[in-house]
């Protein structure tokens, strides 16, 4: 032996499994922050797992709930291209461990390579006995995790292996493959990668919003609304069909500063000034204002919504009127500018006179930001699970982690919105770091290309593993440019295409369902006589409501799965620039819809609407029934490529269900995929 | 004040920095892995910046080689979406450590609401004191870092500002933005995210290789070739511009199992076997074989390389033959079968009868691994610096971590090129490990469509931080397909296409510029007659060889930066589907060339290719020169559209250097970038 080797002295690492789980997803920032699943509802885990040279790997996907010690699992199969999936189920609200397990395949290794030379006419005689070894302890992996009886057919075969290996053997080896991959990995063959989910419940993941000013409730013309009749009004909302009833602040406003209509200065003293000026004498966040009613008012609200298995959404709004109790009890919560006074809110050169921004680094912080987390609770106890939190990218990115974790920690069920519509880089921070839900850009996606661009990104982008998109044709703040031409189907198409594009979605009503379309000012996106400052009153059944329309797209929703999952969305090809064609399919491929909106509000617009026959689980020559719910069509079909004609006089949009047609006598197998488990 | 919150018993973290930094690239696997660098290049730094609200951010990148204590640093410019930019120039060989460092500018924030206020005529009294102090504060974080002068001009600044501010000192103030981001940040104040790169010389970057069988490289028909005879081809060599001259392996060759000509599994007692079947009576991997000469002609070979600026590689192939000394004296490193004997190399059903690969998981393993650096080290004592791996994927991947990094260790200036063609995410693996270099699929890309969508991967990819592509039109083991048909016009084309894709390319000669193109049988890539198995001598002086054409395009490699980096890389539209346009310029932008290829090795084609003028750094209405470095030929454009024709069987490609013409009397001002410092 040569012993001078210039490396003689060199320290070798310890002995290392070689096989590689890398690139696994979902993971957002490396583990910094948990990917986003729902309870009950597949969550998909992917990795790339693979070894040098040419040996088959396996993976199987385990997880827990953080804090438990036993784990459940699924075997991962291969995509191609070295990566592996496998479906996590997580069973339980919080926080979810998940870790991929990968390690060497030498059974199937051995399996795939023994079949070569068997079919190349060069079999090798030693295969017999190595194959019969490794099924020997194929088996001891499957002890404890299959029925014994299970177990004792691989031990069989390995006694018909080491009698004689042939290809009918091997065939039948490859038979019970789903059986082997659910074989132990033990941890010093396996290479380990984790990642964190949180999981929260259906209703985060699949919601439909209604917004409304409850002083503007009133069905009485000579009084402004209250909390009782919000509770009159949740018939109409249950019929239109939505399942959360978000409030602006029900506190007291304050006087000091009070804008007056349209945003003025000047107000007088029959003016109700913004929702958002919160806290005045009779109280702060924990309060109900006087005018609205009382927290037994509130009560009863919350209660009367349970009762139709709806939901009351409350506004977390972190600002102070100047009459705020916090102003008189805790100064210091305030920014103070050089000659003493407090700081109001600016976004220079705009200033709100009539808030104080909160400052979340005051030497008392603990104080304010318990009294904060404590607000939250306050209404926790009052039954509230849904909160919209406003502006939440005006405050420290640590004080929501911190307030969202606090709160989940006892209360996992509740969901938080965040009402972001700012830089992009911030909402997604703000998604990353806890919110449940987040406001789009959808407001302002017009065009074709704008719409499909922005809902790839959002369904299929990296972001959806963290970020679940709320979107809104409307808000009191935003009347869209594209509802202020075009009326009624201007109106429809925009809510076809956020209902039938986002699972979770919202309007803000009635003035949407009425076709509420002036704005302040031209070229402006406030509302003319905005609610935000005026009380109003709705004529619910005004014969240009869209109502009906409204009703029939939220049942459709409520009906199929398809419509209440982000991940199934499939834009279509459709020659013409003013139609917009997807589908949406929901994770075990059992359910389709299919949607066509025209975008151009004055004229007809036709196309030939490009289908993948195989997502609708429909064979090549057979015809099926396109159903439109909106208006109770029913179109016969035939292949991948359909004619559509949409007129925005009558119906701008499509909402497709399939029906299929009894089978021809000599029908071909079904080629939809089979349920998940 | 209440007490009774429900959350006065919760604890607030402890107080928080605001900024965030987020998304920093270049960063591998989160940061398992090193990105890569070259010395004297610079590596643009990016980060996400941001924090809540609406207040202006400032970053700086730093960067130390990996155990100094001293940073250098850059200020880092806003891109746009709270993404910034910074260059790291690393000054010396090895791992480099990086940060990047953000913090709130309050100073930025103010003058921008300050101008904004003032803009609006909405000046605030308070803003002069509040801006003049933090101009105080400014000049202290930047004592020490800038000439002390220039502090003293912000110092004035701040008593100018305080004596009352307007437009005109905002101007003042922003003229000075370029001193100011050279402040310091203060831990306290700072997010910091680290990263790590690795620099290696220039020749990593930027290398053209010449392959060549020593024992091909007679120029005496009745007498096998020697090292000797390969410092006698060195000067042919040079004249082609090649910078590496790359061997097989130049050891001992097995005789059992000695493969015959055409990887037969005869041979007879004249046949020279495959160079990769390394080891026999004479030595092993540390040993010439005798009839190539003796290890000091291999010294005399390096020393006569690097007097002409070129470079030796070696060939690493880690197996052995059967007659290897290894076998004898450590039985125990290869893998046995259960009947005893030795395993050959196998991917079934194919079998290397001449080739016993190494058990890497040896009881042995100390062994078996030192003796493999040692090798390694054995070649660098003898002046070699740039090794090509074979088959790096059939060994194991923490293998190659281990004695990459031991050899750079001492050596950081050596180059490992990785020689895998095989699944991408392996090939990925082993270059995020260390390999410097890497082979690619472009052997096999063919159409305009995969050249485009493979070289756009390559340079644009995530791959891009730590994959540097090596291309090759062909090498021992495969004549391409695109090469067996089409005589010159196929091999130029592939050559311009390696050559002016890929900072990094090579060819196997001189098969290559003979124009070698029969395989070994129909359909195959194996060449007939091939080098592997057979001595052959070259004409190198046929009529038919392409030597000038290889010397006019390594000679353009050499004279423009613009092909010396990868990043560079443009496609250009151009609206034919034969032929394939780019650009490619250099970082700092001020040096471009322009390519079009002819795929169609059999006709004549045409288009118009569309060019970015202010790439070019050309004004809209001016004509420059496109000067043809191939043929020698002039065009004389003029604007961003232009009309090309390559005729194979003149020439199937353009190398394009661009030459400004004079301008007119009124010329506009040049749109080019500046140079970078």
């Amino acid at each position: 032996m040569r012993n001078e080797s210039p490396a003689s002295g060199r320290r070798v690492p310890p002995d290392v499994v070689d096989v590689v789980v890398e690139n696994l997803t979902p993971m957002v920032d490396g583990g910094r922050f948990m990917a986003k699943a729902t309870v009950g509802r597949v969550l998909r885990v992917e990795a790339d797992v693979f070894a040098h040279g040419h040996d088959l790997v396996r993976a199987l996907v385990r997880w827990r709930q953080e804090g438990r010690r036993q784990w459940d699992e699924a075997p991962m199969s291969p995509l191609g291209n070295d990566r592996l999936a496998g479906n996590v189920v997580p069973a339980a609200l919080g926080c979810i461990e998940i870790e991929v397990v990968g390690a060497l395949d030498a059974l199937a290794t051995w399996a795939r390579d023994s079949r070569r030379r068997l079919e190349a006419g060069r079999p090798d005689p030693l295969d017999a006995e190595i194959g019969a070894a490794l099924l020997v302890e194929a088996a001891e992996e499957l002890v404890d995790r299959v029925a014994p009886e299970r177990v004792e057919g691989v031990r069989s075969l390995a006694e018909k292996v080491h009698g004689g290996l042939d290809l009918a053997l091997l065939d039948e080896l490859e038979a019970e493959r789903g059986l082997l991959t659910r074989r132990a990995i033990l941890p010093d063959e396996a290479t380990t990668v984790r990642t964190k989910a949180v999981a929260a419940r259906e209703r985060a993941a699949f919601s439909s919003w209604y917004e409304l000013f409850p002083r503007s409730a009133s069905p009485d013309q000579d009084r402004p609304g209250t909390l009782q009749d919000v509770v009159d009004r949740l018939a109409y909302i249950e019929e239109l069909g939505f399942d959360i009833v978000y409030l602006p602040p029900v506190h007291p406003i304050g006087r000091t500063g009070r804008k007056g209509p349209g945003n003025s200065t000047e107000s007088g003293p029959g003016d109700v000034g913004s929702p958002w000026a919160v806290g005045g004498l009779e109280g702060g966040h924990t309060a109900v204002a006087p005018e609205l009613g009382t927290l037994a008012d509130f009560d009863r609200l919350v209660a009367a919504a349970a009762a139709r298995g709806m939901e009351i959404a409350l506004d977390i709004a972190f600002q102070a009127s100047p009459d705020h109790p916090w102003v008189r009890e805790h100064e210091g919560w305030f920014r103070h500018r050089p000659d003493g006074t407090i700081a109001c809110a600016e976004n220079p050169p705009k200033r709100y006179e009539d808030i104080y921004p909160l400052d979340f680094h005051t030497d008392d912080r603990e104080g304010l930001w318990r009294e904060l987390l404590g607000v939250v609770l306050f209404w926790v106890d009052h039954g509230v699970r849904i909160f919209r939190v406003d502006n939440p990218h005006t405050k420290p990115f640590a004080f929501w982690e911190w307030l969202i974790s606090e709160v989940k920690r006892d209360y996992p069920e509740v969901v938080f919105l965040s009402e972001a519509f700012t830089r992009p880089k911030v909402m997604h921070r703000l998604a990353k770091l806890g919110f449940d839900q987040s406001y789009t850009y959808f407001t302002w996606r017009d065009t074709k290309w704008e719409i499909e661009q922005y809902f790839e990104e959002l369904a299929h982008g990296p972001g959806a593993a963290y970020f679940r998109p709320n979107v809104w044709p409307n808000t009191p703040d935003i009347l869209a440019k594209s509802l202020q031409r075009g009326g009624r189907p201007s109106f429809v198409s925009r809510l076809v295409l956020a209902a039938g594009l986002s699972a979770n979605y919202g309007i803000y009503g009635p003035v949407f369902e009425l076709l509420w379309d002036k704005p302040a000012s031209p070229g402006g996106e406030e509302y003319l006589g905005s609610e935000k400052y005026e009380v109003h009153h709705h004529d619910l059944e005004s014969p240009k409501s869209i109502r009906q329309v409204v009703a029939r797209v939220n049942a459709l929703r409520r009906a199929h799965p398809a419509l209440q999952h982000d991940e199934g969305l499939r834009f279509r090809p459709i020659d013409n620039d003013q139609l917009v064609a997807w589908t949406k399919s929901d994770p075990s491929g059992s359910d389709t819809v299919i949607a066509v909106v025209n975008l151009d509000w004055q004229w007809e617009q036709s196309g030939f609407v490009e289908l993948d026959l195989s997502e609708l689980g429909i064979a090549e020559g057979d015809a099926f029934e396109a159903h439109d719910v909106l208006t109770e069509q029913t179109f016969v079909w035939r292949g991948g490529r359909n004619f559509v004609k949409l007129d925005p006089r009558e119906m701008p949009a499509h909402l497709l269900e399939i029906r299929t047609l009894p089978p021809p006598p000599a029908a071909s197998p079904a080629t939809s995929a089979p349920s998940s488990p």
